[in-house]
Protein backbone atom coordinates (compact mmCIF):
# COMPACT_ATOMS: atom_id res chain seq x y z
CA UNK A 1 0.00 0.00 0.00
CA UNK A 2 1.58 3.51 -0.41
CA UNK A 3 1.48 6.29 1.38
CA UNK A 4 -1.01 8.47 2.36
CA UNK A 5 1.42 11.11 0.87
CA UNK A 6 1.17 9.81 -1.69
CA UNK A 7 -2.44 9.01 -2.61
CA UNK A 8 -4.77 11.30 -3.95
CA UNK A 9 -7.46 12.72 -2.29
CA UNK A 10 -9.92 10.73 -4.77
CA UNK A 11 -8.52 7.75 -3.66
CA UNK A 12 -8.39 8.43 -0.17
CA UNK A 13 -12.40 9.38 -0.68
CA UNK A 14 -12.97 6.34 -1.74
CA UNK A 15 -11.55 4.05 1.12
CA UNK A 16 -12.63 6.44 3.71
CA UNK A 17 -15.84 5.32 5.66
CA UNK A 18 -17.10 7.84 7.75
CA UNK A 19 -19.05 10.11 6.22
CA UNK A 20 -18.14 13.59 6.47
CA UNK A 21 -14.52 12.68 5.88
CA UNK A 22 -15.05 10.93 2.52
CA UNK A 23 -17.39 14.04 1.77
CA UNK A 24 -14.78 16.45 2.22
CA UNK A 25 -12.08 14.51 0.49
CA UNK A 26 -14.50 13.95 -2.89
CA UNK A 27 -14.81 18.07 -2.34
CA UNK A 28 -11.24 18.41 -2.63
CA UNK A 29 -10.99 16.40 -5.51
CA UNK A 30 -14.28 18.05 -6.76
CA UNK A 31 -13.32 21.75 -6.64
CA UNK A 32 -9.54 21.26 -6.67
CA UNK A 33 -8.60 22.60 -3.13
CA UNK A 34 -7.22 21.79 0.15
CA UNK A 35 -8.21 25.48 1.56
CA UNK A 36 -10.15 26.06 4.55
CA UNK A 37 -11.00 29.14 5.36
CA UNK A 38 -10.98 30.22 8.99
CA UNK A 39 -13.71 32.63 9.96
CA UNK A 40 -13.17 34.78 13.24
CA UNK A 41 -15.37 37.24 12.93
CA UNK A 42 -18.08 38.79 15.50
CA UNK A 43 -20.69 39.93 13.12
CA UNK A 44 -23.40 37.54 11.59
CA UNK A 45 -23.46 39.83 8.34
CA UNK A 46 -19.91 40.09 8.52
CA UNK A 47 -19.28 36.15 8.59
CA UNK A 48 -21.85 35.68 5.92
CA UNK A 49 -20.49 38.09 3.40
CA UNK A 50 -16.69 36.28 3.49
CA UNK A 51 -18.22 33.41 3.21
CA UNK A 52 -20.03 34.25 0.24
CA UNK A 53 -17.24 35.70 -1.49
CA UNK A 54 -14.49 33.33 -0.33
CA UNK A 55 -16.62 30.22 -0.90
CA UNK A 56 -16.08 29.10 -4.55
CA UNK A 57 -12.03 28.20 -3.51
CA UNK A 58 -12.50 26.38 0.20
CA UNK A 59 -13.46 22.66 0.49
CA UNK A 60 -14.01 23.27 4.32
CA UNK A 61 -15.49 26.39 6.12
CA UNK A 62 -14.27 26.42 9.44
CA UNK A 63 -16.17 28.67 12.53
CA UNK A 64 -16.10 29.91 15.64
CA UNK A 65 -19.54 30.20 15.79
CA UNK A 66 -19.84 31.24 20.26
CA UNK A 67 -18.15 34.63 19.36
CA UNK A 68 -21.14 36.20 16.72
CA UNK A 69 -22.46 38.45 18.39
CA UNK A 70 -25.77 38.04 16.67
CA UNK A 71 -26.00 34.62 16.55
CA UNK A 72 -29.53 33.27 15.64
CA UNK A 73 -30.69 30.08 13.57
CA UNK A 74 -31.21 32.04 10.23
CA UNK A 75 -27.67 31.97 10.37
CA UNK A 76 -26.83 28.41 10.58
CA UNK A 77 -29.18 28.37 7.99
CA UNK A 78 -28.06 30.56 5.20
CA UNK A 79 -24.49 29.35 5.87
CA UNK A 80 -25.97 25.67 5.49
CA UNK A 81 -27.32 27.67 2.20
CA UNK A 82 -23.85 28.97 0.77
CA UNK A 83 -22.37 25.75 1.89
CA UNK A 84 -24.74 23.92 -0.73
CA UNK A 85 -24.73 26.36 -3.66
CA UNK A 86 -20.24 27.00 -3.42
CA UNK A 87 -20.12 22.92 -2.72
CA UNK A 88 -18.18 23.20 0.95
CA UNK A 89 -18.47 21.51 4.44
CA UNK A 90 -18.48 23.11 7.55
CA UNK A 91 -16.25 22.78 10.47
CA UNK A 92 -16.44 24.36 14.34
CA UNK A 93 -13.31 24.65 15.67
CA UNK A 94 -15.31 24.07 19.00
CA UNK A 95 -12.00 22.77 20.79
CA UNK A 96 -13.75 20.69 23.11
CA UNK A 97 -11.81 19.90 26.06
CA UNK A 98 -14.01 18.49 28.92
CA UNK A 99 -15.45 15.16 30.63
CA UNK A 100 -17.76 13.08 28.40
CA UNK A 101 -21.43 13.97 30.06
CA UNK A 102 -21.09 17.60 29.39
CA UNK A 103 -19.42 17.73 25.71
CA UNK A 104 -22.74 15.09 24.79
CA UNK A 105 -24.71 18.56 25.97
CA UNK A 106 -22.29 20.81 24.86
CA UNK A 107 -22.48 19.28 21.06
CA UNK A 108 -25.97 18.34 20.80
CA UNK A 109 -27.76 21.13 23.03
CA UNK A 110 -27.79 24.53 23.75
CA UNK A 111 -28.39 27.39 21.84
CA UNK A 112 -25.73 26.48 18.66
CA UNK A 113 -26.73 22.51 18.61
CA UNK A 114 -23.14 22.40 16.68
CA UNK A 115 -23.92 18.84 15.94
CA UNK A 116 -26.75 19.74 13.92
CA UNK A 117 -25.14 21.54 11.32
CA UNK A 118 -21.08 20.85 12.04
CA UNK A 119 -20.23 17.89 9.16
CA UNK A 120 -16.76 18.23 11.67
CA UNK A 121 -15.80 19.53 14.95
CA UNK A 122 -13.02 19.14 16.99
CA UNK A 123 -11.55 17.98 20.73
CA UNK A 124 -8.66 18.17 22.57
CA UNK A 125 -7.65 14.82 24.17
CA UNK A 126 -6.57 16.16 27.71
CA UNK A 127 -9.73 14.82 29.51
CA UNK A 128 -8.80 11.33 28.28
CA UNK A 129 -11.03 9.28 26.20
CA UNK A 130 -14.32 9.75 27.76
CA UNK A 131 -14.24 13.05 25.62
CA UNK A 132 -14.80 10.89 22.40
CA UNK A 133 -17.46 8.43 23.91
CA UNK A 134 -19.21 11.73 25.02
CA UNK A 135 -19.18 13.43 21.40
CA UNK A 136 -19.54 9.89 19.72
CA UNK A 137 -22.73 9.54 21.36
CA UNK A 138 -24.36 12.37 19.04
CA UNK A 139 -21.82 12.37 16.14
CA UNK A 140 -21.96 8.75 15.12
CA UNK A 141 -25.76 8.85 14.45
CA UNK A 142 -25.39 11.92 12.19
CA UNK A 143 -22.38 10.61 10.36
CA UNK A 144 -19.98 13.79 11.33
CA UNK A 145 -16.12 13.60 11.82
CA UNK A 146 -14.67 14.20 15.02
CA UNK A 147 -10.99 15.82 14.69
CA UNK A 148 -8.25 15.16 17.87
CA UNK A 149 -5.50 17.90 18.93
CA UNK A 150 -2.51 16.35 18.27
CA UNK A 151 -0.22 19.73 17.83
CA UNK A 152 -0.88 23.61 17.91
CA UNK A 153 0.67 26.28 16.25
CA UNK A 154 0.97 28.94 19.06
CA UNK A 155 4.19 29.32 20.74
CA UNK A 156 4.79 27.15 23.78
CA UNK A 157 1.73 24.69 23.66
CA UNK A 158 2.13 21.72 25.40
CA UNK A 159 0.75 19.50 22.49
CA UNK A 160 4.15 17.96 21.29
CA UNK A 161 5.67 14.94 21.77
CA UNK A 162 4.39 12.56 24.26
CA UNK A 163 1.12 14.02 24.57
CA UNK A 164 0.59 14.13 20.30
CA UNK A 165 1.82 10.44 20.45
CA UNK A 166 -1.31 9.74 23.10
CA UNK A 167 -3.98 11.51 21.20
CA UNK A 168 -2.60 9.30 18.19
CA UNK A 169 -3.18 5.79 20.21
CA UNK A 170 -6.58 7.72 21.55
CA UNK A 171 -7.68 7.71 18.01
CA UNK A 172 -6.32 4.37 16.87
CA UNK A 173 -8.10 3.05 20.31
CA UNK A 174 -11.47 5.05 19.05
CA UNK A 175 -11.12 3.14 15.82
CA UNK A 176 -11.16 -0.26 16.94
CA UNK A 177 -14.34 0.90 19.19
CA UNK A 178 -17.88 -0.49 17.94
CA UNK A 179 -19.39 2.83 19.29
CA UNK A 180 -17.16 5.08 17.70
CA UNK A 181 -15.71 3.51 14.60
CA UNK A 182 -14.86 5.88 12.37
CA UNK A 183 -15.91 9.27 14.46
CA UNK A 184 -12.43 9.86 15.09
CA UNK A 185 -11.10 10.98 11.35
CA UNK A 186 -7.87 12.63 11.49
CA UNK A 187 -6.09 15.04 13.04
CA UNK A 188 -5.49 18.90 13.98
CA UNK A 189 -1.63 18.92 13.71
CA UNK A 190 1.12 19.96 12.12
CA UNK A 191 2.46 17.33 10.15
CA UNK A 192 1.88 13.63 9.48
CA UNK A 193 1.96 12.44 13.52
CA UNK A 194 1.64 8.98 12.47
CA UNK A 195 4.26 8.08 9.97
CA UNK A 196 7.21 6.75 12.03
CA UNK A 197 7.14 4.60 15.17
CA UNK A 198 5.06 1.59 15.74
CA UNK A 199 2.67 1.39 13.76
CA UNK A 200 0.63 -2.05 13.80
CA UNK A 201 -0.24 -4.24 10.74
CA UNK A 202 -4.20 -3.92 11.77
CA UNK A 203 -3.24 -0.03 11.43
CA UNK A 204 -1.90 -0.43 8.01
CA UNK A 205 -4.78 1.10 5.98
CA UNK A 206 -5.75 3.98 8.55
CA UNK A 207 -5.93 7.40 6.86
CA UNK A 208 -6.29 10.11 8.54
CA UNK A 209 -6.99 13.44 7.76
CA UNK A 210 -4.08 15.94 9.00
CA UNK A 211 -5.68 19.73 8.99
CA UNK A 212 -3.39 22.48 10.00
CA UNK A 213 -3.76 25.68 11.23
CA UNK A 214 -1.36 28.38 11.18
CA UNK A 215 -0.90 28.82 7.73
CA UNK A 216 0.23 31.82 6.03
CA UNK A 217 1.66 33.75 2.54
CA UNK A 218 2.88 36.88 3.40
CA UNK A 219 3.42 36.64 7.74
CA UNK A 220 5.60 35.05 9.93
CA UNK A 221 3.27 35.68 13.68
CA UNK A 222 1.01 37.56 15.98
CA UNK A 223 1.27 39.21 19.54
CA UNK A 224 -0.54 36.20 21.15
CA UNK A 225 1.89 33.65 19.85
CA UNK A 226 0.77 32.31 16.82
CA UNK A 227 3.29 30.92 14.06
CA UNK A 228 3.04 30.77 10.68
CA UNK A 229 4.25 28.57 7.93
CA UNK A 230 3.71 28.40 4.20
CA UNK A 231 1.38 25.91 2.44
CA UNK A 232 4.71 24.46 0.44
CA UNK A 233 5.73 23.74 4.42
CA UNK A 234 2.46 22.46 5.12
CA UNK A 235 1.50 20.17 2.65
CA UNK A 236 4.41 19.13 0.37
CA UNK A 237 6.98 18.88 3.15
CA UNK A 238 4.85 18.16 6.60
CA UNK A 239 2.36 16.30 4.16
CA UNK A 240 -0.83 17.79 5.68
CA UNK A 241 -4.39 17.33 3.83
CA UNK A 242 -5.54 20.75 4.33
CA UNK A 243 -4.34 24.15 5.18
CA UNK A 244 -6.64 26.57 7.31
CA UNK A 245 -5.83 30.44 6.62
CA UNK A 246 -8.07 32.79 8.32
CA UNK A 247 -6.99 36.72 8.12
CA UNK A 248 -4.48 36.87 5.28
CA UNK A 249 -7.52 35.58 3.27
CA UNK A 250 -10.11 38.69 4.77
CA UNK A 251 -7.38 41.50 6.34
CA UNK A 252 -9.31 43.47 3.27
CA UNK A 253 -12.56 44.54 3.74
CA UNK A 254 -13.12 44.48 -0.40
CA UNK A 255 -14.89 41.01 -1.94
CA UNK A 256 -12.63 41.25 -4.94
CA UNK A 257 -9.23 40.87 -2.80
CA UNK A 258 -10.53 38.56 -0.37
CA UNK A 259 -10.99 36.98 -3.47
CA UNK A 260 -7.65 37.00 -4.69
CA UNK A 261 -6.21 36.37 -1.81
CA UNK A 262 -8.17 32.56 -1.49
CA UNK A 263 -7.47 32.16 -5.07
CA UNK A 264 -3.83 32.79 -4.29
CA UNK A 265 -4.28 30.00 -1.53
CA UNK A 266 -6.24 27.63 -3.00
CA UNK A 267 -3.17 27.49 -5.93
CA UNK A 268 -0.35 27.33 -3.37
CA UNK A 269 -1.97 24.97 -1.71
CA UNK A 270 -3.10 22.73 -4.79
CA UNK A 271 0.10 23.05 -6.31
CA UNK A 272 2.26 21.48 -3.05
CA UNK A 273 -0.08 18.68 -3.01
CA UNK A 274 0.27 17.97 -6.89
CA UNK A 275 4.10 18.30 -6.20
CA UNK A 276 3.53 15.77 -2.96
CA UNK A 277 1.84 13.56 -5.72
CA UNK A 278 3.98 13.44 -8.43
CA UNK A 279 1.81 15.48 -10.76
CA UNK A 280 2.92 18.89 -10.98
CA UNK A 281 2.69 19.80 -14.53
CA UNK B 1 4.50 32.38 57.25
CA UNK B 2 2.33 29.46 57.73
CA UNK B 3 1.29 27.02 54.75
CA UNK B 4 -1.89 27.66 53.18
CA UNK B 5 -3.07 24.06 54.38
CA UNK B 6 -3.43 25.95 58.41
CA UNK B 7 -4.69 29.40 57.06
CA UNK B 8 -8.43 30.19 57.48
CA UNK B 9 -10.30 31.62 54.37
CA UNK B 10 -10.67 34.83 56.15
CA UNK B 11 -6.80 35.31 57.04
CA UNK B 12 -6.16 34.44 52.67
CA UNK B 13 -9.03 37.00 51.75
CA UNK B 14 -7.54 39.48 52.90
CA UNK B 15 -3.95 38.71 51.32
CA UNK B 16 -5.62 38.76 47.62
CA UNK B 17 -5.39 40.67 45.24
CA UNK B 18 -7.40 39.36 42.91
CA UNK B 19 -11.24 41.24 42.98
CA UNK B 20 -12.61 37.74 42.62
CA UNK B 21 -10.85 35.76 44.27
CA UNK B 22 -11.12 38.03 47.48
CA UNK B 23 -14.97 38.21 47.25
CA UNK B 24 -14.59 34.08 46.79
CA UNK B 25 -12.77 34.00 50.04
CA UNK B 26 -15.07 36.70 52.36
CA UNK B 27 -17.85 34.57 50.78
CA UNK B 28 -17.43 31.45 51.74
CA UNK B 29 -15.67 32.79 55.03
CA UNK B 30 -19.36 34.53 55.75
CA UNK B 31 -21.48 31.87 54.78
CA UNK B 32 -19.14 29.05 56.26
CA UNK B 33 -19.46 26.81 52.97
CA UNK B 34 -16.73 26.08 50.62
CA UNK B 35 -19.57 24.12 48.40
CA UNK B 36 -19.33 25.12 44.57
CA UNK B 37 -22.48 23.47 42.92
CA UNK B 38 -22.28 22.80 39.03
CA UNK B 39 -25.37 22.65 37.47
CA UNK B 40 -25.18 20.64 34.45
CA UNK B 41 -28.64 20.89 33.06
CA UNK B 42 -30.73 22.61 29.58
CA UNK B 43 -33.36 24.30 30.56
CA UNK B 44 -33.23 27.83 32.11
CA UNK B 45 -36.13 27.59 34.08
CA UNK B 46 -34.75 24.18 35.69
CA UNK B 47 -31.27 25.72 36.20
CA UNK B 48 -33.30 29.02 38.09
CA UNK B 49 -34.90 26.47 40.06
CA UNK B 50 -32.29 24.44 41.03
CA UNK B 51 -29.99 27.89 42.06
CA UNK B 52 -32.72 29.53 43.92
CA UNK B 53 -32.97 26.01 46.21
CA UNK B 54 -29.43 25.27 46.83
CA UNK B 55 -28.21 29.44 46.82
CA UNK B 56 -28.15 29.67 50.38
CA UNK B 57 -25.81 26.59 50.91
CA UNK B 58 -23.04 27.31 48.45
CA UNK B 59 -20.23 29.81 47.66
CA UNK B 60 -19.81 29.35 43.74
CA UNK B 61 -22.28 28.33 40.98
CA UNK B 62 -20.16 26.65 37.95
CA UNK B 63 -22.28 27.03 34.95
CA UNK B 64 -21.96 25.59 31.48
CA UNK B 65 -24.01 28.94 30.03
CA UNK B 66 -23.70 26.75 26.41
CA UNK B 67 -25.79 23.81 26.65
CA UNK B 68 -29.02 25.77 28.13
CA UNK B 69 -31.74 25.74 25.18
CA UNK B 70 -33.40 28.88 25.79
CA UNK B 71 -30.75 30.80 26.68
CA UNK B 72 -31.21 34.37 26.78
CA UNK B 73 -30.20 37.44 28.27
CA UNK B 74 -32.99 37.50 30.83
CA UNK B 75 -31.09 34.39 32.36
CA UNK B 76 -28.13 36.20 33.15
CA UNK B 77 -29.96 39.08 35.04
CA UNK B 78 -32.03 36.69 37.02
CA UNK B 79 -28.70 34.92 38.04
CA UNK B 80 -26.97 37.88 38.90
CA UNK B 81 -30.19 38.58 40.99
CA UNK B 82 -29.95 34.93 42.14
CA UNK B 83 -26.21 35.77 43.03
CA UNK B 84 -26.96 38.87 44.98
CA UNK B 85 -29.74 37.21 47.29
CA UNK B 86 -28.38 34.55 48.14
CA UNK B 87 -24.80 35.60 48.07
CA UNK B 88 -22.66 33.28 46.30
CA UNK B 89 -20.23 33.73 43.10
CA UNK B 90 -20.40 32.86 39.03
CA UNK B 91 -18.10 30.76 37.79
CA UNK B 92 -18.60 29.57 34.00
CA UNK B 93 -16.38 26.35 33.36
CA UNK B 94 -15.59 27.33 29.83
CA UNK B 95 -12.48 25.44 29.50
CA UNK B 96 -10.90 28.07 27.39
CA UNK B 97 -8.23 26.07 25.20
CA UNK B 98 -8.24 28.29 21.96
CA UNK B 99 -5.16 30.56 21.11
CA UNK B 100 -5.40 34.22 22.51
CA UNK B 101 -6.82 36.08 19.62
CA UNK B 102 -9.87 33.83 19.27
CA UNK B 103 -10.29 33.15 23.34
CA UNK B 104 -10.29 36.77 23.53
CA UNK B 105 -13.22 37.11 21.50
CA UNK B 106 -15.17 33.83 23.32
CA UNK B 107 -14.57 35.31 26.17
CA UNK B 108 -15.71 39.00 26.00
CA UNK B 109 -17.72 38.82 23.30
CA UNK B 110 -20.90 36.05 21.38
CA UNK B 111 -24.44 35.80 22.41
CA UNK B 112 -22.77 35.06 26.08
CA UNK B 113 -20.74 37.84 27.08
CA UNK B 114 -18.93 35.44 29.79
CA UNK B 115 -16.96 38.29 31.02
CA UNK B 116 -19.68 40.38 31.50
CA UNK B 117 -21.20 38.16 34.04
CA UNK B 118 -19.31 35.23 35.48
CA UNK B 119 -16.78 36.18 38.14
CA UNK B 120 -14.32 33.33 37.67
CA UNK B 121 -13.91 31.08 34.81
CA UNK B 122 -11.11 28.85 33.77
CA UNK B 123 -8.83 27.35 30.46
CA UNK B 124 -7.05 24.97 29.60
CA UNK B 125 -2.72 25.62 29.41
CA UNK B 126 -2.47 23.15 26.57
CA UNK B 127 -2.50 25.99 23.43
CA UNK B 128 0.44 27.89 25.72
CA UNK B 129 0.82 31.22 27.50
CA UNK B 130 -1.25 33.00 24.77
CA UNK B 131 -4.14 31.76 26.37
CA UNK B 132 -3.58 33.29 29.61
CA UNK B 133 -2.56 36.73 27.75
CA UNK B 134 -5.83 36.43 25.58
CA UNK B 135 -8.25 36.30 28.07
CA UNK B 136 -6.40 38.57 30.68
CA UNK B 137 -7.06 41.47 28.41
CA UNK B 138 -10.73 40.96 28.67
CA UNK B 139 -10.69 39.74 32.04
CA UNK B 140 -8.37 42.38 34.04
CA UNK B 141 -9.95 45.34 32.78
CA UNK B 142 -13.32 43.53 34.77
CA UNK B 143 -11.80 42.12 38.03
CA UNK B 144 -12.45 38.52 36.96
CA UNK B 145 -10.07 35.80 37.64
CA UNK B 146 -8.88 32.86 35.98
CA UNK B 147 -8.76 29.47 36.65
CA UNK B 148 -6.13 26.84 35.30
CA UNK B 149 -6.78 23.70 34.37
CA UNK B 150 -3.79 21.64 35.97
CA UNK B 151 -5.77 18.02 36.71
CA UNK B 152 -9.00 16.29 35.80
CA UNK B 153 -11.03 14.02 37.14
CA UNK B 154 -11.85 11.98 34.04
CA UNK B 155 -10.37 7.93 33.72
CA UNK B 156 -7.41 8.67 31.29
CA UNK B 157 -6.91 12.45 31.28
CA UNK B 158 -3.36 13.20 30.26
CA UNK B 159 -3.84 16.49 32.89
CA UNK B 160 -0.92 15.15 35.14
CA UNK B 161 2.70 14.88 36.12
CA UNK B 162 4.69 17.21 34.21
CA UNK B 163 1.79 19.18 32.37
CA UNK B 164 0.47 19.54 35.64
CA UNK B 165 3.85 21.28 36.77
CA UNK B 166 3.95 22.88 33.61
CA UNK B 167 0.54 24.55 34.26
CA UNK B 168 1.80 25.87 37.67
CA UNK B 169 5.00 27.09 35.90
CA UNK B 170 2.54 29.00 33.43
CA UNK B 171 0.57 30.52 36.41
CA UNK B 172 3.91 31.58 38.45
CA UNK B 173 5.34 32.96 35.20
CA UNK B 174 1.87 34.77 34.60
CA UNK B 175 2.20 36.43 38.07
CA UNK B 176 5.05 38.35 37.58
CA UNK B 177 4.02 40.07 34.30
CA UNK B 178 2.80 43.24 34.27
CA UNK B 179 -0.49 43.19 32.03
CA UNK B 180 -1.46 39.85 33.85
CA UNK B 181 -1.27 40.08 37.48
CA UNK B 182 -3.24 38.63 39.90
CA UNK B 183 -5.41 37.41 37.41
CA UNK B 184 -4.51 33.83 37.72
CA UNK B 185 -6.23 32.88 41.00
CA UNK B 186 -5.70 29.58 40.99
CA UNK B 187 -6.37 25.74 39.66
CA UNK B 188 -8.86 23.23 39.22
CA UNK B 189 -6.95 20.26 40.33
CA UNK B 190 -7.04 17.48 42.57
CA UNK B 191 -4.73 18.32 45.45
CA UNK B 192 -2.30 21.45 46.54
CA UNK B 193 -0.32 20.95 43.05
CA UNK B 194 2.12 24.10 44.25
CA UNK B 195 3.48 22.25 47.26
CA UNK B 196 6.84 20.55 47.40
CA UNK B 197 9.13 20.87 44.20
CA UNK B 198 11.53 23.92 43.94
CA UNK B 199 9.66 27.00 45.35
CA UNK B 200 11.36 30.44 44.90
CA UNK B 201 11.50 32.35 47.85
CA UNK B 202 9.54 34.69 45.86
CA UNK B 203 6.82 32.13 44.94
CA UNK B 204 6.94 32.10 49.36
CA UNK B 205 3.75 34.26 49.43
CA UNK B 206 1.83 32.84 46.29
CA UNK B 207 -1.96 32.05 47.04
CA UNK B 208 -3.66 29.97 44.65
CA UNK B 209 -7.35 28.87 45.09
CA UNK B 210 -7.61 24.93 44.28
CA UNK B 211 -11.15 24.32 43.31
CA UNK B 212 -12.02 19.99 43.15
CA UNK B 213 -14.74 18.67 40.39
CA UNK B 214 -15.35 14.92 41.18
CA UNK B 215 -16.48 14.82 44.61
CA UNK B 216 -19.62 12.44 45.70
CA UNK B 217 -20.74 11.24 48.90
CA UNK B 218 -22.54 8.54 47.45
CA UNK B 219 -21.20 7.36 44.41
CA UNK B 220 -18.01 5.91 42.89
CA UNK B 221 -17.98 7.11 38.77
CA UNK B 222 -20.24 7.17 35.83
CA UNK B 223 -20.14 5.18 32.78
CA UNK B 224 -18.03 7.90 31.07
CA UNK B 225 -15.11 7.79 33.17
CA UNK B 226 -15.95 10.22 35.83
CA UNK B 227 -14.41 9.21 39.11
CA UNK B 228 -15.24 10.72 42.49
CA UNK B 229 -13.82 11.05 45.95
CA UNK B 230 -15.42 12.57 49.25
CA UNK B 231 -14.80 15.79 50.82
CA UNK B 232 -12.73 14.83 53.48
CA UNK B 233 -10.30 13.21 50.79
CA UNK B 234 -10.44 16.82 49.08
CA UNK B 235 -9.99 19.16 51.51
CA UNK B 236 -8.57 17.42 54.57
CA UNK B 237 -5.61 15.01 53.17
CA UNK B 238 -5.34 16.97 49.79
CA UNK B 239 -5.38 20.57 51.14
CA UNK B 240 -8.11 21.67 48.07
CA UNK B 241 -9.99 24.80 48.87
CA UNK B 242 -13.62 24.24 47.21
CA UNK B 243 -15.70 20.76 46.65
CA UNK B 244 -17.21 21.07 43.12
CA UNK B 245 -20.51 19.03 43.20
CA UNK B 246 -23.21 18.73 40.72
CA UNK B 247 -25.60 15.15 40.40
CA UNK B 248 -25.03 14.37 44.16
CA UNK B 249 -26.83 17.54 44.83
CA UNK B 250 -29.77 17.75 42.27
CA UNK B 251 -30.39 14.37 41.01
CA UNK B 252 -33.58 14.65 42.79
CA UNK B 253 -36.18 16.47 41.32
CA UNK B 254 -37.64 17.60 44.68
CA UNK B 255 -36.88 21.07 46.40
CA UNK B 256 -36.49 19.99 50.04
CA UNK B 257 -34.19 16.85 49.13
CA UNK B 258 -31.98 18.80 46.86
CA UNK B 259 -31.33 21.44 50.06
CA UNK B 260 -30.93 18.57 51.94
CA UNK B 261 -28.18 17.23 49.75
CA UNK B 262 -26.70 20.43 49.91
CA UNK B 263 -26.93 21.19 53.15
CA UNK B 264 -24.87 17.62 53.37
CA UNK B 265 -22.58 18.07 51.12
CA UNK B 266 -21.78 21.89 52.89
CA UNK B 267 -21.25 20.72 56.18
CA UNK B 268 -19.46 17.77 55.11
CA UNK B 269 -16.32 20.24 52.94
CA UNK B 270 -16.94 22.70 56.41
CA UNK B 271 -16.17 20.11 58.54
CA UNK B 272 -13.23 18.92 56.55
CA UNK B 273 -12.10 22.43 56.55
CA UNK B 274 -12.45 23.37 60.27
CA UNK B 275 -9.96 19.96 61.04
CA UNK B 276 -7.69 20.77 58.85
CA UNK B 277 -7.01 24.06 59.69
CA UNK B 278 -7.46 22.46 63.70
CA UNK B 279 -10.39 23.98 64.89
CA UNK B 280 -12.67 21.50 64.55
CA UNK B 281 -15.06 21.32 67.68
Amino acid sequence: MPSIRSQTYEERSVKHKNAAAKALLQTMARKSTNLCLSIDVTSKESLLRITDAVGPSICLLKTHIDIVEDFDQDLIERLQKLAQVHDFLIFEDRKFADIGNTVTHQYGSGPFKIASWAHITNAHVIPGPGIIAGLARVGVPLGRGLLLLAEMSGAGTLARGEYTQESLRMARTSRKSEAEKDFVVGFIAMGRIEEGGSQNQEDADEDFLILTPGVGLDVKGDALGQQYRTPDQVILESGCDVIIVGRGIYASNDVAEMQRQAERYKAAGWNAYLERIGRKT
